[in-house]
C-alpha cells in the first residue's frame, strides 16, 4: 500500500515531474533517488513511475553517468591489488547461440589477462552462460567475492553469478523494470550494464552490442545507440571499452541449447568449431588486447595481424583449453568428453531453394519450449535439448535436405515443427549471405 | 520487494507496454487491471507504470469510459428507491476561496433536490470543503452510506467524506498518483471525478472546471478538454452532466481559510456576501435545474431568467438557510453566528495603480503557511486563520489603502507578507476586470 505523503515521498515526486516534463536531473538527484531506492526510502512505486518516465523522455550523457555511478556504489567492487594482470572482460547483448564467454575467458586468461567474468542466465528467448555452464555436472556459479578473487588469481579466469555485493540497486531496478515494461531504454540498459562490468574493477571492457532478429536490439541503428552510450559512458568512468555491433539474424555458431552449446565451445577450444563463432571470438579478444596495448605500450601488439594470428595459436595449441579446464575444476566441474544431448531427429527442406533471413529468435523459443529455457523463474531446465542448425542465410538447399538436427525427446519434435519451419523460410531467389562483424565503436568515434 | 516474475505480471506487462507504445487497451483489459488493483494481483509499481504511459500517450473515450466503471464498480453505489426527490450534485475542480458547495448543497435541498455531497479535504494550495466545514464545533463528516441516506432523506442534503465503500480503487490510485507524478492527466482526472460521482446514484451533475493561476488546470484550453471529456464520459454511462469553465485567477468572493469562508457562506445563505461567489452559486444551481428540467418536462423551468429568480428567492427569503442548519444540526454541528477568526491585520498597499493579474496559488499558500491548511497528512489545522482580499483584477488603488485583512496570529504577518505583496502585484496602467463565467460544456458541445 501507498504510505501516506511525507515531505521525502514528494521530493521524489518533483524529481519524477521533471522528468517526466523533458528535464534533466542532476547527479546529486539522481544518486539520492537510487541510494532511497537500495534502501527503503524510494519506493518501488515511485522508481518505476520514473523508469518510465525516463523510457519517454531518455537521459543525458551526464544523467546516465551519474545513475551508473550511483547503481555501482550501492554495492561493493573487486579491488585487484596484487595482481599482477591486466583485468578485462566481454559483455554481450545476448544472442541466439551466443556461447563467446564459453570460449573467451579461458582464451584471454591464456593471453595473460585475469578475466573475472559476471555473467547471467536466459532472458526472453536468449539463453545465459551460466545456465550452459551448469550443463557441466557439479558446475558452481554461485560464488563469494573472495572465491571469485582467489580462483582468478590461481587460474586466470572465472565465470560466476552476481553475487548480493554486486550493485545490488542494478539487481532490484532489474527486476522492476521487467515487470514494468522499462526494459528498452537505452540509459537504463548503459547503467545496468556498466554498473555490473565496472563492480568488476576492469582495466578493460570490450562490449558485444547485436542486432537482428535474434538480439534485444532489432535494428542495427538501435544496436548502434546503445554501443555509443556503452563506450562513452565506460570511457568517463574511467573505464576503457570498445564495442562490436554483430549481426544476430542467425544464430552464432551451429549450436543453440545448453550442453550442446557447451560441446560446440569445446570444438572451438580445440581449434576448430564453426568459422563465425571462431572469429567473433578472436575479434573480441583481439579488441581486448588491442585496449590493453593503449593502456601499456609495452603489451601492445602492434601489428593487427600478428595480435590476431597469436590469439588463434592460443586455441590451436590448446593453452586455451587448458585455463578452460583449469576453470571447470576450480569451480566443481567434472568433465570429460563432450556432454550426452538428447536423442537427434532432422528437420527435413520441404522444397527446394535458398535460405532467407532467419527468424532466430524463434530458435531461441523453440529450445525453451523444449525445456531448454526457462517460462517462469522456478522451472528446471532440461539442460539436454537443442538445436543443431545446418544451414546459413544464403544457403542454397534442395527438398529433403536436413536443414536442422534437433535434440530433443520424440514427442516434442512435433510440437516444434512448425515454429522452425516459419523460422527459416525458403525462397525461389538466391539471398546474399549476412556478414557477422558490422561496425566497431571505439572511444574516438563517440 | 518485487515478487518472482508470474504469467499474471507479465500479462499487466503486455499491458504497460501496448499503452507505452500508444496503442489502445480493450474494456476487458482496463477492468482486469482495475479488479487486480483493487485486490493484490496488481502491484502498485505496475499500476504507476501504467499510470505514466497514460501520462503520455492518453486514452480514448472508450478507454475512459471503462477506466471510470471499473473504478466505480470497485465499490457500492448509493441507491435512492424510495426517494421522491431528483438526486443531483456538484463537483469543482477545486479553487481558491471556493466555498459553493456549503451554500449549493442547501440552495439545492431548498429547490427540492436531494444532495448527497461527496466532498474532500483541501489538496496542494486549495482548500477542502470537509477542512472548512470542520470549522463548526461538533461537525462530522465521516458517515457511513445509511447515514448519508438517512440524512438525504431527512433534511435534502449532506455534506461528507468518501467512505471506503466508495470507488475504493480510486482511493487507492489517487494516493498512488499523488506520489508519482501523474495526476495531471486528463483521462485519470476524469475516472476519478466520475467513479466517485456515479457512485452517488445522482440524476444530473453539474461541474465547476477552473483555470487560472488558482486553478489545477492553469490555461482555459486544458480546463475545456477536461470538461468535455467529464461530460462526454458521465452522458456515456447514463449521468447528465454539464460543465461550467470558471476563472479562478483570483479567489472567489474575498474570503480565503476555513472558518472565514465558512462566514462568508452564511452572508450569501443570508442572501448577501459578495457578488461573484452568488453569481457563481445561482448559475451552477441553474444549470442543476436546466438539466433536471430535461429529464422531466413537468419540473423544467422552460423561462431563464425565471429559473435564476426563483434561485435566488430561495437564498433571499431564507429558505437555502433553513437548509444548511438542519444539515448542519444533523451532522453534529453547533452554530450561533459567524465563526470566531484571528486578529485581523490589513495589509497596505506600498504605492499608487491597477491591480494587475493575481497569483491566487499563492494566496492559498499563505493561508496554509498560517496553519489554515496541511503540508503534510498528519498536520492539524487552525481554522481561524485566513485572508479577506479586498481589492479584484483591474481595481484601481491608492498607497496606504488596505489590500487584504489577514486573519492571524501577530508574528505571522511578516512570515507571509512578501507572499502577499508578489501575489498581488499593482501596476502603472488600468487593467481590465476578468469575467467570471466562460463557456458552457453541454452534452450537445461534445
Amino acid at each position: 500500500m501507498i504510505h501516506q505523503t511525507t515531505n521525502w515521498l514528494m521530493n521524489v515526486v518533483e524529481l519524477i515531474a521533471t522528468k517526466r516534463d523533458g528535464g534533466r536531473l542532476e547527479p546529486e538527484q539522481i544518486k539520492n533517488v537510487v541510494d532511497g531506492f537500495s534502501g527503503e526510502g524510494v519506493p518501488d512505486y515511485q522508481m518505476a513511475a520514473l523508469a518510465m518516465a525516463i523510457w519517454f523522455n531518455g537521459m543525458d550523457h551526464e544523467e546516465v553517468v551519474a545513475l551508473t555511478r550511483s547503481m555501482l556504489h550501492s554495492g561493493k567492487v573487486f579491488s585487484w591489488q596484487g595482481i599482477n594482470r591486466r583485468v578485462v572482460d566481454k559483455h554481450s547483448t545476448g544472442g541466439i547461440g551466443d556461447k563467446v564467454s564459453i570460449v573467451l575467458a579461458p582464451l584471454l586468461a591464456a593471453a595473460g589477462f585475469a578475466v573475472p567474468m559476471i555473467s547471467g542466465r536466459g532472458l526472453g528467448a536468449t539463453g545465459g552462460t551460466l545456465d550452459k555452464l551448469e550443463s557441466i555436472p557439479g558446475f558452481q556459479v554461485d560464488m563469494s567475492m573472495e572465491q571469485i578473487r582467489r580462483q582468478v588469481e590461481e587460474t586466470g579466469c572465472v565465470i560466476a553469478s552476481a553475487g548480493p555485493e554486486i550493485a545490488p540497486a542494478d539487481r532490484r531496478m532489474y527486476a522492476l523494470r521487467d515487470v514494468t515494461a522499462t526494459v528498452a531504454s537505452v540509459p537504463l540498459i548503459t547503467a545496468s550494464i556498466l554498473s555490473k562490468k565496472l563492480a568488476e574493477g576492469l582495466d578493460a571492457l570490450v562490449l558485444d552490442v547485436k542486432f537482428g532478429s535474434g538480439a534485444f536490439m532489432k535494428s542495427r541503428e538501435s544496436a548502434r545507440e546503445l554501443a555509443v552510450s556503452l563506450v562513452d559512458v565506460a570511457s568517463e568512468l574511467g573505464l576503457t571499452a570498445s564495442a562490436l555491433l554483430t549481426d544476430m539474424n542467425q544464430p552464432l555458431g551451429r549450436m543453440v541449447g545448453n550442453s550442446c552449446e557447451v560441446n560446440e565451445s569445446l570444438d572451438v577450444l580445440k581449434g576448430k568449431g564453426p568459422d563465425d563463432l571462431r572469429e567473433l571470438t578472436i575479434e573480441l579478444a583481439f579488441e581486448v588486447v588491442r585496449m590493453a596495448g593503449e593502456k601499456d605500450e609495452a603489451t601492445g601488439e602492434k601489428d593487427e595481424a600478428t595480435s590476431r594470428a597469436r590469439i588463434a595459436s592460443l586455441l590451436d595449441g590448446g593453452e586455451a583449453m587448458e585455463c578452460f579446464e583449469r576453470m571447470v575444476a576450480a569451480q566443481g566441474g567434472r568433465l570429460s568428453g563432450p556432454l550426452p544431448c538428447a536423442p537427434v531427429q532432422p528437420l527435413l527442406a520441404d522444397r527446394d531453394g535458398w535460405i532467407a533471413i532467419t527468424d532466430a529468435e524463434q530458435m531461441g523459443w523453440a529450445v525453451i519450449d523444449m525445456g531448454g529455457g526457462r517460462k517462469s523463474l522456478e522451472d528446471p531446465l532440461d539442460h539436454s535439448t537443442g538445436l543443431e542448425i545446418l544451414v546459413r542465410v544464403g544457403d542454397q538447399v534442395e527438398k529433403g535436405q536436413p536443414l536442422v538436427n534437433v535434440f530433443c525427446r520424440t514427442a516434442q519434435f512435433a510440437t516444434i515443427e512448425r515454429r522452425l519451419r516459419s523460422a527459416i523460410p525458403i525462397v525461389d531467389e538466391p539471398v546474399a549471405a549476412l556478414p557477422l562483424i558490422g561496425d566497431r565503436i571505439r572511444p574516438d568515434s563517440c
